[in-house]
């Protein structure tokens, strides 16, 4: 039995989450798009919004007047089976509609779905909480976008824009790295119960595991500048054959927001601080910096064996738009939730016997699975309440503006 | 002896259309860039600023503080010899600075240009009054510009963006084209006088013309529909080679703003007007129209020695940003002025002893002398007061974005 | 104790062969290369000759003198650690050496090996041993290469090239397919003995597999042809989602060596049979298929464990350069081996424990694990004995020059 | 009335200097082809020979059967009104038919012209005549590029490959450039009389001309250095915008063939004399070369004017595959005639009143009349008797394999 009052207010928090995030941004930083895999704040702004009039207020809600026609097709992301979407790569074409108007779209779907939530219609009533359920979380997802992407964007911008200053930044010192063991075995994998989680996180099922071992840290700043000095941004043994050609194309030397003076941040340009976890870095990366250490990435369900083991952790370190240092700690495995996401060996795959959500919102997870990597435990910009540790995200391995850094691990 | 009160007169009323131009945009508007040879109109703004704080307040207002350091990078354009601008098609990318921190510096240099004008020091008078009527006139450039790249960005979004909306449009009827002849001979071409004209006008000197003739108006959509019809598009024997290879590679197969039903203009979406000149040719397909009609284009040398011989005429027809059908008229060339650029067969060269304007602001047009084709007339956006019939424009012939047309000629 | 005289005869037997592969080529053959993916017939030649000198005469041989110090540059692949490759996809650019030269260099080169083997140093035994082995099972590797690059290389030929003509096509009828139940559990998986093998066979190691089913044929053109005619091609629903822009990419819209009237060999263009399975699938093609099949593909260790279950096969059907349609067979599963390479759902991985072979051959497989996927079973083109049931091949997903096709698959 | 009997002499005489040209080839040189903008040596021996099939056998020898009905697409050059040309940047995938073919088709074609000369079809008598004169200038056309197309394509061989090898170079010293000055006023330009010559060189016209000056030698290497040495290929002050953004994209640093060591030419790699003419710059490099020397490029009237008034010259220096340093010479300017294309002010356009000849091959010189740079005086590997002074070649500003040089010129 839903709790639909409980619902309502859900769907006001996620809502006014995604509009304070905004907060700080000019007119002009609404439209900026710089690369065809980022995508404008305004966008991020109407799509989630498309996405309850599209899969809600429309089969559900008598009456309901679309609120602007063109909308359908420029604020689809890739459901390509309900219309045929603005291509991506030039969202940032679309000065109009202004984001008055988008703005207007948001408080008006959103008076609308009060009145069905309100009222829901009494046989479709599951549908409709699921859909609600996960187009709150489908705005999460997005509200961790808007702040990658818009970084990635500022990034560009030779003047260093600042999103949000910040008064201190906070130092630490980093432990040296020790790794904990694992026994592994015949483990169970994938989410158990019936509280919501993504279809890419089911079937619950058996994998096994050889012992093996997890550091208790993510590599930070200090470690990685041993391998830049020790030229491994140059020496192909330690590199994938894509990653090698990876960067003779893009030429790429250190990571992708480091600056002779710092690194570049949501709070501007800082110094790097040695202790901090290092962010930002493509799977490619990652990989060569375990095999220069003699170490290897953990797998997907090496992870999620060991996270099982522990108390989900609050995030480490103060800051809510940066990582910073870790702060003291009693778990055996510091840093494994919100702090970064977290690169695994896994290539992104089915499940044994997975199935799609069904219907058009299925068009979700299942067709990206193929050619992208795995990535696990959030990072200081997932929104609270979003993550579990049977939370898969995937990216390709030549991308590196998700907050994502790396774990080591070895064989036990 | 330089009239520095009339100056200062003119600059202010310049200086105040290229605002007014801005009026109807919407604070995302600013940023716009959907390709890179088009600017965003917030960078139109800052540029041509910068040009008369580059060039006049550095140099010869005693005590002038820069405005913003970085705006030297951000806001040169192709100066090479004073530093390395910022990429071109990268404008879009530059969300900050914002409009208003932009109209700050128009206001601070508008501000500290007055101050200079009113009292100019003794011996640079003559190098100030040159650069600032060449400021004045590279201000104008860019408010055609801004329009032209604002059609063009607009015209990307499936929503059809209206930059000024346009109560009703006038019709006309089509006079049969008529040739005017014209003797030709050993004739002098270029600018004669000692009034301002850019560089690439001088100097004046003599070319042998045959004799030839020149069509009286130029070509509408009613024209060019017939060679669409016929298959224009469609038959490599009336294409240059480059032209052929270039609409296999665009797939072009109708004028750049044609939509199934109008024609994309600054006024929005409009029907078109068979009377009413065809613009936004390419010269490939002005080229290919000639040939198809069994004529040629005229050199720029034939367009200036007819324009020569009549008095200029204000625009035909109703329209600031569109071009209307023709109004009557007793000239024996119609639509010479102030209606379309039209594509000439001369490729954009110097003339027998150019000289660049001294300085750096001598790279202005010298070095873009090659794989250019000259266009002759201005056009119905062109700022008043800014043409003359020796004008010399200049695009490659795969562009389009200008507001260019075409005019038949033959041997005489 | 290695049998150095038998290796020796394994030795002249293999370089044989690989000759006897270019007999039916004319010289400019052996120069053409038309993709950067594919190799011309000369540079093969050359270098699986250059993998002998490198790696055993020169470090073995006393007294050897390299054939041509150019060569070590010209003919090594992308063995970065000992040197700098000339680039792959100007392989074609090498009109010289010319063949009679590299014809020289075979020779040297096996006279030489025939010293070496004759009186391999005693202390370097092993080491000698397995290099031999390791360097004729490349160059069965190469074999294979051969024959799929120069179909490929001949397919962008208009006038159809026949590589060995063939007096009759066999046809045969294919029966409907059947599922083939599969227990699963807690199985091993990798190559066990100590016979030779790739490193990327090992170790063996337990994966938990649950029930599934295997087709016991390939799929075929006339299956094909169903998913064609039903839109297969033109409905996103079918597709992953980097499958989708592939398709809009390439526009492919039917196999890659389709054509209107039959299929292109390398025997020449020659009708389709239905009932012969369908070859040179993408991998994004194969898992479209299987969803519109409502079936999928199956995982690596699935056809591992299905195929450990039965003797293996000889190949159905008589071609030896094409997949005939299935010969009469009793085995449960059919055409699972010297047919086609078969997709399966697994990207190519490490197997936990792995490592490389030492030194700088090691420089092999393992840094090809990412991006690719992994397929099973050989095919008509595979060299004999070359070929094991815990083999693993592997390619891009948009790779299809290989002579690849897929077995459908679906929970037990 | 037309002497078929010295047509028919003068037909075997270029025929057969195209064979001896090709003979010391390897097989796999005929089908080398390493960019779009070369075609492979085999190649034109067929399209030179389909031109004399296409235009003479086919429609004027009776009874004349095609030799291979695939040759009208696999050679047909860009006479897109007689078919689909097989695609120029694939010329080299072409690996059948092999060279023996294409001799066989050469001898056929040879046996049928000798047919039809021997007794020509009464009334088609001057077209014959013509066609036959227009088909041995094009094989000779074609010659030249085959060497052109052959030095780049090996230049991209790192074991430097030689088409010819020499016993000694030649040396000399060079004089001090002269600047010999002509009058101008209103001159004559373009062919006169009623020998043949290409369409492009007609009709003959009056241009005026400025008094200037011509240097009395070509840009030698010694020159050439001094412009590298002062920063040339860094300065933006000394290219046009086109060259500089070609010259960042390329990051050429130095003449195409310039090798640490010397230089590559047909004769292999030689040293650099300072003396010799410096060959194969673009126009954009020809063009900066003159600025930095405080020159200018002459037009090819001021070029054609000085040639007619000096007695052609034989070419200086004894190679005949690259061009060496000045012999001794009386006229005023040397190196006019026979030495080095050089590149001229002009873009190349239709002179007034230009008619392309009649036909199908008139799609001959008049659809490249866009984008390209004449150049003028004919090279060291220009057949002998092709040349004349009103010769007009073109290429794209941006091209460097054809032998092309620069000689100064200056305002008089």
């Amino acid at each position: 039995m839903i709790d639909f009052a409980t619902l309502a207010a859900e769907y006001r928090q996620v809502r006014a989450r995604t509009e304070k995030l905004c907060a700080p941004l000019e007119a002009e930083d609404y439209s900026l798009q710089v690369a065809p895999f980022v995508s404008p704040p305004k966008w991020h702004l109407a799509h989630v919004t498309w996405f309850f009039e599209r899969f809600l207020l429309q089969p559900f809600l008598p009456d309901y007047q679309v609120f602007d026609s063109a909308f359908d097709h420029l604020f689809n992301s890739y459901y390509l089976q309900i219309g045929k979407p603005f291509p991506r790569a030039h969202r940032g074409w679309l000065s109009r509609p202004a984001v008055a108007r988008i703005q207007d779209y948001r408080a008006a779907v959103d008076a609308a779905m009060t009145r069905l939530l309100n009222n829901p219609p009494r046989d479709a009533g599951p549908t409709i909480g699921f859909r609600v359920e996960l187009g709150l979380h489908h705005e999460q997802q997005h509200q961790e976008l808007l702040l990658m992407d818009l970084k990635y964007s500022f990034a560009q911008n030779p003047i260093d824009p600042i999103y949000q200053p910040i008064a201190t930044t906070p130092t630490g010192t980093a432990k040296a790295m020790q790794l904990v063991s694992f026994e592994g075995g015949l483990c169970e994998v994938g989410h158990p119960g019936t509280a919501f989680c993504f279809d890419n996180e089911t079937p619950r099922h058996r994998v096994f595991l050889k012992p093996y071992r997890l550091a208790d840290r993510l590599v930070n700043h200090g470690d990685f500048q041993n391998f830049i000095d020790d030229g491994g941004y140059h020496n192909s043994a330690f590199w994938l054959s894509d990653g090698w050609s990876w960067l003779q194309a893009t030429q790429r030397r250190r990571p992708e927001y480091y600056r002779d003076e710092g690194e570049f941040t949501l709070h501007g340009l800082l110094r790097r601080d040695p202790a901090a976890p290092i962010a930002h870095l493509t799977y490619y990366e990652a990989d060569a910096y375990a095999r220069w250490a003699e170490k290897r990435l953990p797998t997907e369900f090496e992870w999620e064996h060991a996270a099982a083991q522990q108390a989900d952790q609050a995030q480490d370190g103060p800051f809510q738009l940066h990582p910073g240092p870790p702060a003291p700690h009693t778990a055996p495995l510091a840093q494994m939730h919100g702090v970064l996401w977290q690169w695994t060996a896994s290539p992104y795959l089915a499940y044994p016997g997975y199935t799609p959500f069904a219907g058009a919102v299925g068009e979700y997870n299942g067709k990206f699975m193929c050619n992208q990597m795995v990535l696990r435990g959030g990072c200081c910009i997932t929104p609270p309440g979003h993550l579990r540790h049977t939370y898969r995200n995937f990216f390709y391995p030549d991308q590196s503006w998700a907050f994502c850094g790396l774990r080591l691990a070895e064989d036990g």
